[in-house]
């Protein structure tokens, strides 16, 4: 029986979502700006109140002995304050995505169809321990009209659950409608949203690679995301060695940890002698260990590579090594194993060059730099609402536009189809040079 | 036993298919023409076996007592092929959709960013017994860099191998790596299919509401494609009486099959008197069969709806008649009940029709015109690949664009993202004016 009462509730959240998302989603800018304004002011004003039920959550942390890593980042101090207001300021700063016309065509006189951009409606937003996430994530969501269903890392739990009703408090002030941000608590709340197809549009799962794959797996509501990053670095015959290395290394160990890290090297085998001795030479300084191919073995001492090593993420100062016999092998290599994340080549050959970013079937293909610029911010895309290796809707770093999709607005003055069908009138099918407007 | 081998043949189909599309992705215009001109004279030279194999079909569904409208399109005679020819030239005149630079932007000196369309890869299209649909969708395909599995009507069945045959021959003289077309022959190829969401990038389902929701519920694959079409007429209490009654009656029987068919007319209470005498006089001519609310009733000798009329698409001579005490009222019941397909308000009230298009939440609201304008074909997007109720990736009816996503291409000359984490070199982000070219 608690069960269902508790099943009720995240439903009734979603729906309460639902209703706000509908509103939300024809506010204008002025009140979105507003309300974000208003976000921003009073987390200023709260930070006291927000830092001491971040202290309990760092306090529990401790207690439970989570590493230091997890800790930091679970901090919110006085300057992660001042870095997320500092993004409301120019969230505010940055154009209405909404309401953008798109594309405006003259069917027949009087009857104007306008493409024009909207909301998705509500998303489901799952994001690690990181409290300046779920403030970039709702004023994201503001900003381009969705409601959001938050879940963020249990070790935040109290610093989240302040955030939230300082966001909500705020908002509601500038004409929001209630129930636009909802925060969930538990694991099983997010199990729960996973059901609720019929009022959430979209899941944006951040964190674990295997909580990702475990949503996809899952929920029919489509998901933005990606499950794994298998990188890869093909240095062709015809690199610049120096620049190969270079880049091979920053692709590895600039940051391990993250999914636009490289995973495996792949080298041609005709310069695969000269390369691998400085490349390991290198990658030792960092302490790399390096699972090489047979033919990488007759080079370097190096472990030995099995078919798994090229299928693992190792988010770690690990990295398989590969010699492969020409550039089809290595785009055949890369399609096989890769993750469809990001993938370079490095190479002097503009033909090279040019057949790897066609065939590479990945989000970010690049050619002579490294995989680590695979980036929202990097991109320049301001915040970055995630990184997806889907097929559809958005591919690789995803900014507001991720958000967003279209309407058909169809404007006539009583048309009917029969008129067309009978041939008394056709179609002009004309592009206008204007935006939406009644 | 025999079943495992059965499995194992849709599989290496898909894995065939994936292969043939990342060649395909990579294809130039030119060659993609030529495939697409040979497609037109193969049509146009076999004529006679693909007539004969069509009256096969066609004798088997006479025999099996299939009604006279699916016999209609399942004829495939000199004027379809025609029609179909005539088709592919036109699509041999659009511009190729793929490799067009959506943005560039300069992240630094030598590093620019390129986001540049591409093919999404596979798509499964289940489509209606129409074997012209079979031509028009695999060469929407081919245009735009798609590999493609395709399972049409039974009905259809030597129809469609015959068409299959003789569009693989001609594409492949032309260049195009065999295994990007391949015909799926049963419902149970169709249920493998779903499974292989590793190779199946898309699928598109065309058909009956049952199937399509089968489909979303039963595969992991994202499904491009609508379920229901529960589209609704709002006459609001500022319509032009007599133009409201012209596309009311229109929006209904000027088609009663097809899913842009309104199925509820919602009608203001201020205007319902005047509205609905008039009304029922016109749909009485066409026998349509109304159910009505309580209060239409008081008005009206009509049968009664219930709440399961508001939610049924009858797809036949039948429809729901509500009044509603306002526009909110209006615009919640078609949020509730509506499927998100097509939606139109009748009103000579600018502020109230501005508020219907930005609240109802469908890919297409109209004013003062009819939800049967809602197709590609009257929107001007050439050929459709289907209409959706999607809230992501393409929304409406869908043309070539719903096949395509975008790649992210990044072109340096070594850079490393050390550099930029030290500080030692900064973004500039500058909008490029230029297309991608190595």
């Amino acid at each position: 029986m608690a069960l269902k009462i508790y099943h009720m509730i995240i439903n009734d959240l979603a729906i309460q979502a639902k209703q706000a998302s509908i509103q939300l989603s024809a506010l204008n800018t002025e009140i979105k700006n507003k309300a974000l304004i208003n976000i921003a002011k009073s987390l200023d004003k709260n930070r006291e109140r927000i830092i001491s039920k971040n202290k309990t959550d760092l306090e529990t942390s401790e207690k439970n002995n989570i590493g230091f890593p997890l800790l930091k980042r679970l901090k919110f101090n006085d300057d992660k304050i001042n870095t997320v207001i500092k993004g409301i300021q120019s969230l505010v700063d940055l154009p209405d995505p909404v309401g953008k016309t798109i594309s405006a065509i003259e069917l027949d006189k009087n009857l104007e169809l306008y493409k024009v951009s909207c909301p998705i409606g509500v998303t489901g937003v799952i994001f690690e321990s990181r409290p300046d996430a779920l403030v970039q994530i709702s004023t994201l969501c503001l900003k381009s009209g969705n409601a959001v269903l938050l879940k963020g890392g249990s070790e935040a739990s109290n610093t989240n659950k302040i955030l939230t009703e300082i966001i909500a408090e705020s908002t509601k002030d500038a004409g929001i409608p209630e129930g636009w941000i909802q925060l969930l608590e538990t694991r099983s709340d997010v199990d729960e949203m996973l059901k609720l197809d019929e009022y959430i549009d979209l899941v944006i799962p951040r964190g674990s690679n295997e909580f990702v794959k475990y949503i996809m797996d899952n929920s029919n509501i489509p998901v933005l995301g990606h499950a794994e990053g298998i990188c890869h670095v093909y240095i062709d015959d015809e690199a610049d060695i120096e620049m190969a290395i270079e880049v091979a290394v920053d692709s590895k160990i600039e940051y391990v940890a993250v999914c636009n890290a490289a995973e495996t090297i792949l080298i041609h085998k005709n310069i695969a002698a000269q390369v691998l001795t400085g490349l390991k030479q290198k990658l030792d300084e960092y302490k790399v260990e390096i699972f090489g191919c047979a033919q990488t073995q007759k080079i370097i001492n190096v472990s030995a590579a099995t078919e798994e090593s090229w299928k693992t993420e190792y988010l770690d100062y690990k990295v398989s090594v590969k010699i492969v016999s020409d550039l089809n092998e290595a785009i055949d290599h890369i399609n096989t194993y890769g993750s469809g994340h990001t993938d370079t080549i490095i190479t002097s050959n503009t033909i090279a060059a040019n057949k790897f970013l066609n065939l590479v079937d990945s989000g970010n293909v690049f050619w002579n730099c490294s995989t680590r610029f695979s980036d929202g911010f990097r991109y320049g895309l301001g915040a970055e609402v995630g990184i997806s290796t889907n097929k559809i809707h958005a591919r690789g770093p995803v900014g507001l536009e991720g958000l967003l999709i279209y309407k058909w607005l169809l404007k006539g003055n009583g048309q009917t189809v029969k008129e067309y069908s009978a041939n008394n009138k056709s179609f002009i099918h004309k592009k206008l040079e204007k935006d939406f407007n009644l």
